[in-house]
């Protein structure tokens, strides 16, 4: 059985005054899952203990190991001893090196990997005519945001949600920012979800790989609540993806390829404040 | 040369009345630094362009390469290309399978390493007999985020100081959380400064990653703005080492060993609240 994606602590907790209690407290369990591919350890991967089957989809697609999920022979999870078996119907190709090339990346110090190698392979340019207008970018940022549980409780985990411009269609959660992308990559993968007309919006910052990540799904709309780096606006640039954060109350920042963000009739203002 | 630490971005601001401006905003950059150890390309870091010596240092420290900066024979950085060359005066004897296990972590989806394998090697139980009181915690917190201009020109950054009781020793910042720490690692061991009787106050969340980082550096006590996950309690309590998490305005969380958070004078309270 999978632990539960919070755990109770017993914590002392100082309130405003200075005074303090003991109180119990949620927190963000942090799950390994270790992928056994054709037979071989292929990665370990620390989550939130939910849709690991999704999550094992979407790290292979995004590693560039399957393009559809119905590539996947068979799929097994032994959730006590935090293992996935994973058999191809086409034994990888991939040689090791190629995948265990060393890459840090920025979001915490380390990616999967780096874009000019794999990436390069799974990376789309997006051709997306989806377009949103700013009200609409905002109600699905509050809709995200209205729909997380266990960050109100832990304040420790991502969302990430796959949108029309209207709705959440599957919200996705995890400790990992790249973890909860995954998840989403691997419902798209398996409901054999046409991505071209959708959205991802999503809790954490937007850095070079949290993009490169959206190019991979074929999404062409990305919207966050926080900031982005200066490398993943430039890969957005690149790879026709329209980069919207600080999406916060009714407010929003456009980064790129603001052609999907229309307006809704209010005139837009030449500003020479900075 | 090396780029700046945000990069002017022209982008469109909408306010909270739906109006829409152009102006220019600050964003994080990311900058890519490949360590070549001992004429081997070791790893890729994307960082922000800042302190790269020390994170280079630290970030060896960390994967248990070295154990102090004077194993470093040379270290020079080519700026325009983005590579750091180390050699060490005792060429690396950690075989290449070793170092490259592929461990995929909590906080973006993959850490440097597993910690059952090197961090094994290099992650200390705390024996500090250092103790805070409360406002001590939060007048160290607010100091860092007072400290931290990146932070409110673009969001986007982690900042982590090395402390005492009452003072920053040294701040640094960086987009990645790691690199963060690296940085600091990287300072304390070029200063051969004594960490047992320091402080970690840090920005970002507690990860099992993060507490380990700690661990490594070699302090007792991790002070954070932020939620902890599980796994990083549990580390921090076989590690000993204290976190307080959650620290904003004068409230703060005690996870782990608080018998180093020594209260001053308001009493405690049982509470059944919860």
């Amino acid at each position: 059985m999978l632990p539960n994606i919070t755990a109770k602590w017993r914590i002392r907790k100082y309130n405003s005054s200075g005074a303090a209690s003991l109180q119990e407290d949620d927190i963000a369990t942090e799950y390994p899952l270790t992928i056994r591919l054709d037979g071989e350890d292929f990665a370990t991967i620390v989550c939130s203990p939910t849709d690991l089957e999704e999550m094992t989809v979407g790290f292979l697609a995004s590693e560039g190991i399957i393009r559809q999920a119905a590539e996947i022979e068979s799929l097994r999870i032994d959730e006590e001893r935090g293992f996935v078996y994973v058999e191809l119907f086409n034994k990888q190709s991939t040689s090791k090196d190629d995948v265990s090339k060393r890459f840090i990346g920025s979001c915490c110090g380390k990616s999967r990997q780096f874009y000019f190698h794999n990436d390069a392979r799974t990376a789309r340019t997006s051709m997306s005519r989806m377009v949103l207008t700013p009200s609409q970018c905002i109600a699905l940022m509050r809709l995200l945001q209205s729909s997380s549980g266990e960050f109100k409780l832990t304040g420790g985990v991502h969302n990430a949600a796959l949108c029309t411009a209207d709705e959440l269609l599957a919200v996705r959660t995890d400790i990992g920012r790249h973890n909860a992308l995954d998840k989403l990559f691997g419902y798209a993968l398996r409901q054999r979800l046409a991505v071209t007309d959708k959205i991802i919006a999503f809790s954490g910052r937007l850095s070079s790989e949290v993009v490169l990540k959206a190019a991979k799904i074929g999404v062409g709309i990305l919207l966050s609540k926080s900031a982005p780096t200066d490398l993943a606006l430039k890969l957005a640039e690149d790879l026709g993806i329209t980069c919207a954060g600080f999406i916060r109350g009714s407010e929003m920042n456009v980064y790129t390829h603001g052609h999907r963000i229309v307006d809704d009739g209010v005139e837009e203002h030449k500003s020479e404040e900075r």
